[in-house]
């Protein structure tokens, strides 16, 4: 299981509370006790902590409603920080976070492509100090780096079966090699869940507990948001609809099971089909020639994208082929999870996205099984290409605000508050023994 | 949302505390502190509460360890009695639990069949009463009836796109009826959930708190467990693998959708080719006239069953390309959910789970998607038949144990548990206002 598993957030009263006052914007110690629902005792120990932490600020009081004026606090967004790297074959995209999670950075550079894993890895490390001295951040302020890689995850290393772009990454220790190149403590995600927890935290779905992003780039996953935590499954794979059947008797896949979604509808096979047909691959401006130069499947992909948007009507038959496919995996996940709200995220999504939206929705609206009890809503991202490096961010964020357990269950989380409430010894009998 | 999509288990300390009490067997309140990381305090109160009400025992000391004797708590299983009632077209099921989650009866009786919906529930309501006598149970000690209809539930009526053997069903205030009908409250689950529930408290995989029911009836489904908790989605309607598609150009099923793992491989499928074929008709004893009478789905499937154990090869290799599906299927969800343990259960696989299993397990580890990090185990049921109608009946112990609440978030439940731990009033500052 990588570290990022072991992630959750609101599993104390501290991140509950720090997580209310982010999302109020100010609050008054009131104001958290009717939103959180713990006594006036715990948000009087939990405010005090996170401010001799420097976590959050008093600023004054709010107008007189009739009593005494209540002390109103926010969040100190400027006393953390955090980094998120995005790191995929056609590019790596970082970006910098405060505390309130919004992005005071941003900058994208050349990605993985055919290096090998260390020359990567040592390039991220100088671009990495480069970005935080560039931001005129200091270094002691940022909590760590969470780092972004296409799935799957495996305990070594974080990637083992790894898609065909990146396969020389296979059994490579990245998270280990990350953290000592930077110095910095590295959280691992795959790319659809840190794109979910960067839809969650500040995309266009902000705040909704459950829903789904359905995340292209360069291949296709899902990132799961249950009662607001990502839904990681027992080794963090959970979500991968680009590997699920859509046609039993369909092509191979490189998983090494046939028909699905992602060689039927993903980028390289939308790509592959762009290719086989001259005036697609004029109208896209790709190269044919066997061996030739290739851009990277993602920029292919756009560049197909670019020439249906421009009218060429094949280009747009192969997209909207593509989305017929990938509509009926998003029907498959909704039936699984009982969704109600779907977001369309990724680089890919965030160039084809309209094309897309109309297939999903109609497919959706169709033929949802549980379609007579609710409706499954689609929407398309609006920070599509920098969602997962923003999620991966504020994971780091989230790690701080709640110490990583391994295996925490619900009546600890609850344990953990009862301690937080009976700082003060309570006066209740001790247990007959 | 039906009413069962509220119930929470462990979303208290107080819940916690009797989980824990009966699944050890016996337990001390210092073993009750170690097991739970409650203080000594809470674990004191709630003791208490659980004493008064008659729910749990002191039964003594433990032997002395050099300290002082410690007193053993114990559930007292007969304080409390649940119903549990498995409502299908081809039988309905009965059984009577203890508080412990112990059957203490069961019972079937002739299943809803095209009788209309308001005499079925007057019947069930005879047979209930006639049930509970039997066995010799005090009314008032049975808290209610935990009843399973086959999904996907709605709102109005916990049935309205409904199986085609029970469309005329459709729009009948089921839970409603049966409660008027009864006197008794009615906890409302669909088949899967409802046996994953069962496999959860009392099956093989007892006390695991993450796996997936897969469950065939006269339809196919799952019950997902996450981290000791039903997942049901915004609706209740989660898990419903029957209705992926496995072949976007596949025959058009009866949920409106095409290519489905039911129309492809459910029973109901099975038993349409069994009839096509003059020798497995034969062989299993199936009635080949148009019109002619016909026993349930379910009831036709078993004889299909029957006559492949006998040596039918036909039969055997009809039900081996329904399990092929079927591993396909199970593999998409074991992708989404990022699964690690699989159960086959309900009347159906009860009947031909040995076929199916090993079949199921073959695609699994050869193809599920994070086979890099880790395997996926599939076990068969040893209550498959009965299995939705104890879970059902533990749903309305868990609800007496948790009172039923809507939308109870995380931060919700630890609040809860800091009213307990604070029951006697701290010394702690109150809030700064």
């Amino acid at each position: 299981m990588s570290t990022a598993a072991r992630v959750m957030p609101h599993a104390t009263s501290r991140a509950a509370v720090l997580d209310v006052i982010r999302a109020a914007g100010t609050i008054s110690r009131v104001g958290l006790i009717q939103a959180t629902g713990f006594t006036g005792a715990t948000i009087s120990t939990v405010v005090r902590r996170l401010i001799d932490d420097g976590l959050v600020l008093e600023i004054g009081r709010a107008e007189s409603t009739g009593g005494k004026p209540r002390v109103l606090l926010q969040l100190n967004p400027s006393s953390r920080y955090a980094v998120g790297v995005h790191l995929d074959h056609a590019g790596i995209t970082y970006v910098l976070t405060d505390l309130a999670g919004a992005v005071v950075a941003r900058m994208s550079r050349a990605g993985a492509g055919a290096e090998d894993p260390p020359v990567v890895v040592s390039r991220m490390a100088g671009e990495v100090r480069n970005f935080i001295e560039g931001a005129g951040i200091d270094h002691g302020r940022v909590l760590g780096l969470g780092l972004v890689s296409p799935g799957p995850l495996t305990p070594a290393s974080g990637m083992r079966l790894t898609p065909p772009t990146m396969r020389h990454w296979e059994e490579f220790p990245l998270d280990q090699a990350v953290s000592e190149a930077t110095g910095m403590p590295v959280i691992l995600e795959n790319d659809a869940t840190a794109a979910a927890l960067g839809e969650h935290w500040s995309g266009v779905v902000r705040g909704t507990p459950n829903f789904a992003a359905l995340y292209m780039g360069s291949g296709i996953g899902t990132g799961l948001m249950i009662d607001g935590m990502a839904y990681r499954g027992v080794s963090g794979n959970a979500g991968e609809i680009g590997h699920v059947c859509l046609d039993v008797a369909g092509p191979d896949c490189w998983c090494g099971a046939r028909g699905c979604t992602e060689v039927l509808a993903g980028p390289a096979a939308v790509v592959a089909a762009a290719r086989a047909d001259a005036a697609i691959s004029r109208a896209a401006g790709l190269t044919n020639a066997p061996g030739g130069p290739r851009l990277s499947v993602a920029a292919d992909f756009a560049a197909v994208t670019r020439a249906a948007r421009h009218g060429e009507g094949g280009a747009r038959a192969l997209l909207e082929r593509s989305a017929r496919y990938l509509a009926v995996a998003a029907r498959t996940l909704a039936n699984i999870m009982d969704l109600e709200l779907l977001v369309l995220t990724g680089p890919s999504l965030g160039n084809a996205g309209s094309i897309y939206l109309p297939v999903v929705q109609e497919e959706l609206d169709r033929a949802f099984f549980a379609r007579g009890s609710h409706t499954v809503a689609v929407r398309l991202s609006d920070s599509a290409a920098t969602a997962p490096a923003i999620g991966a961010a504020t994971m780091v964020l989230q790690a701080e605000l709640v110490p990583l357990r391994q295996g925490l269950h619900l009546h600890q989380a609850v344990a953990a508050a009862e301690e937080v409430a009976l700082a003060a010894p309570p006066s209740a009998p001790a247990p007959s023994a």
